[in-house]
């Protein structure tokens, strides 16, 4: 087994001290975000660095105006302590979430405050020309209406389903997409706005309502899984403390994970397939509705006919339900982790309970589970906007999440020559 | 939306300049151990360090007697490169895998070179204190009879089946070895040695069998799932250049998700568990033979008759393979890798082919993967005995891979106090 020739490297980068610096800085530029408020001495304590490295580092973010400084609060003795805050309206982004219904755009600042909101429906014209060029009208209008000024404008962040194309944001054979099937949508858009001063980023939905998740959800740093229900099924998965992406910027992917192996065949390939029994689309056609009116319409309806008690739409439900509850147990068992977050634009509130209970139910069925860990089942916060505040985050999280050559996420559709440094102004 | 408050601090700490020299120096050593031979340029090629860095580095490792030069290669001009390798001997560790049939142990240095293997039969008596002694008694006589020099052997690693309690290594009611439930398995054979000099590393066997697929396997250095086939069915997960633990150190449990819904009640609360189908007791069952014969032994025979082409027996492997694919298929979908590695003591040679072959299809037919990756599936070097392999490369792993504060890993069964440092003597 000894090794003896030249053989394959390893793909992992050492750290020059450049980097570390910048780590550094965007590690206590997170800190101070969670925190809300937060000391030097108590960020000194919760990031490990040295009293003075988090004073140099402080300093050159009051500089830039990145944080601001609060009132300093009375202390018992010694010198005063002042609070440090994230000055929210350092930055802010475009999030636009596309989906075959909907094309839902929104700006917010780094706090999370909204500072525009606008939803269009998309070109009924077939073809990806009008569909993008109807994406880069949105983008415009809510750059102008929202009045952001330039230099404070971080970029735009674009929320789409899977799978996709790492090198160009294209999706692969979109199956509810078909206009915009591989179409090198980063390159469309950027071209569309003719400036290239603002970075697009193109980002898988589910991922994205996870990185909204964690930007501006729940008050917990804990890794999760964010079960994403909109036009498909999807996972976002946040993982060691950051986003975790996998190799072709494709991970979670739950919706084509069998959950019945002698299920029906998918269009994927696969049989029994969990999208097959959960998306809006497969709840409707189970529950026996007349495809008629919109699938919009006849999801919203059948999910007030299960809230009702109306037993086609309830059983619809409540095999769904169960079905999304053997994939989280999946993900808690694979991935160890103590939290499942569910959301997204499917997620209306008739069924919300329901959906919790039956994964929550699953999960203590397995005393296997309880033997590790306890495992927390939450809504998110972010409601049925999620994947466009994610998109927004996407943006955020691309410019100034702590990350290292080791950490470096493999998509390349996040241009990086955008980092932190150029939030300094 | 906005963040008030001080609310929970961020899990991730800043990177001071110590902790990154050693991450370099960890980065360096482990390029020159997965290259086999390597020069300083290509070093600083591969690493991203400056040559300034990678000389530093390299001649502190020499002078620890971690590396070693090679013969001057003739250049092209200029001054010929000094090939640098990893010095084998200056490391060794003790691999132990407790299995309920078998206590496995070997010794390896830093190269993978067998220097020490063992078998032994867990006592026939109950209780955990004979089961203990046992595997004390098997690690001293491997330490005896190895002759490795006490200064450079660098643990003790225990590989056995999980759930696994991270703070103690005690594996939590483990429903094939009741004799070692809840037993604080670290503490116990750290005492039973008698010398703290020794770290005991205890590790759950299917990320022991990824850790030693990494260090001793492939050549390659992609990320990738390693479906263990043992007493159970487990998975260790290497992905983003290290091994995965999840938060509790129980990650990859594919064995306890369910394959199908409606498929028998399993002991952990599920239905239709992998373990269900593809543990050995299962198949044998399954195959509906006589129990009289050890399960060994009457699993051996299952599959020496599925590959005679017997009719019960090929049946009962036929279905494992297709319940291991729906598995696999799983992990590809929602990890995004690119690599499926298959082993363990129970993947004999009868049955790998068609394993092999089941998975292979089953991704084949996915075609919605094709359009983002391809996923190649192969067997482990490692053969059956990988649990103890990947057990000596827990200790290796634990002392010599590149690992930043971001990236600790949450395993207190992992002492920490002997990083990489510790080696230079």
């Amino acid at each position: 087994m000894q090794r003896t020739g030249a053989e394959q490297m390893a793909n992992i980068g050492g750290a020059n001290l450049p980097s570390v610096a910048s780590f550094n800085e965007s590690v206590v530029l997170d800190t101070i975000r969670l925190a809300g408020t937060i000391s030097r001495v108590e960020l000194a304590q919760n990031t490990g660095l040295t009293a003075q490295t988090v004073s140099t580092i402080t300093r050159r973010l009051l500089a830039d105006g990145l944080i601001e400084e609060g009132a300093p609060e009375p202390s018992t003795g010694g010198k005063p302590r002042t609070p440090l805050r994230m000055n929210a309206s350092a930055g802010a982004a475009v999030g636009v979430h596309v989906d075959p219904y909907l094309i839902n755009v929104v700006v917010t600042d780094l706090g999370g405050n909204t500072l525009y909101t606008a939803q269009a429906t998309p070109p009924a014209k077939s073809g990806a020309r009008p569909f993008v060029g109807k994406i880069v009208h949105q983008i415009k209008a809510a750059i102008g209406d929202s009045a952001v000024p330039a230099d404070r404008l971080l970029g735009i962040g674009v929320a789409v389903p899977g799978p996709l194309d790492p090198g160009t944001g294209a999706i692969r054979h979109p199956p509810n997409m078909p206009n915009l099937g591989d179409v090198p949508l980063r390159e469309e858009i950027q071209a569309g706005l003719g400036n290239d001063k603002f970075q697009v980023v193109v980002e898988n939905d589910a991922t994205a309502a996870a990185i909204g998740e964690h930007w501006f959800g729940a008050d917990s740093t804990d890794d999760f899984a964010y079960i994403y229900l909109g036009t498909g099924v999807g996972a976002g998965l946040f993982l060691g403390g950051t986003i975790y992406r996998g190799v072709t910027g494709n991970g979670g992917e739950i919706g084509h994970c069998s959950v019945d192996e002698s299920g029906p065949a998918c269009h994927c390939g696969n049989r029994g397939c969990l999208e097959l029994y959960c998306s809006p689309l497969a709840i409707v056609k189970a529950a026996r509705r007349s495809g008629r009116s919109p699938i919009g319409e006849a999801y919203a309806k059948v999910c007030a006919d299960a809230a009702a008690g109306r037993k086609a739409a309830r059983s619809a439900i409540s095999v769904a339900a169960r079905h999304l509850a053997t994939a989280a147990q999946t993900l808690v068992n694979v991935l160890d982790i103590r939290r499942i977050v569910l959301g997204g634009p499917a997620l209306l509130d008739e069924i919300a309970d329901t959906y919790l209970a039956s994964i929550r139910s699953a999960i203590d069925a397995q005393g296997y589970t309880h033997q590790v860990r306890t495992v927390t089942v939450e809504r998110s916060r972010l409601g049925v906007d999620a994947a466009a505040f994610g998109a927004v985050s996407s943006v955020f999280h691309g410019v100034m999440a702590p990350r290292l050559p080791l950490l470096a996420e493999p998509s390349p559709t996040r241009p990086r020559s955008r980092m932190l440094t150029s939030l300094g102004r």
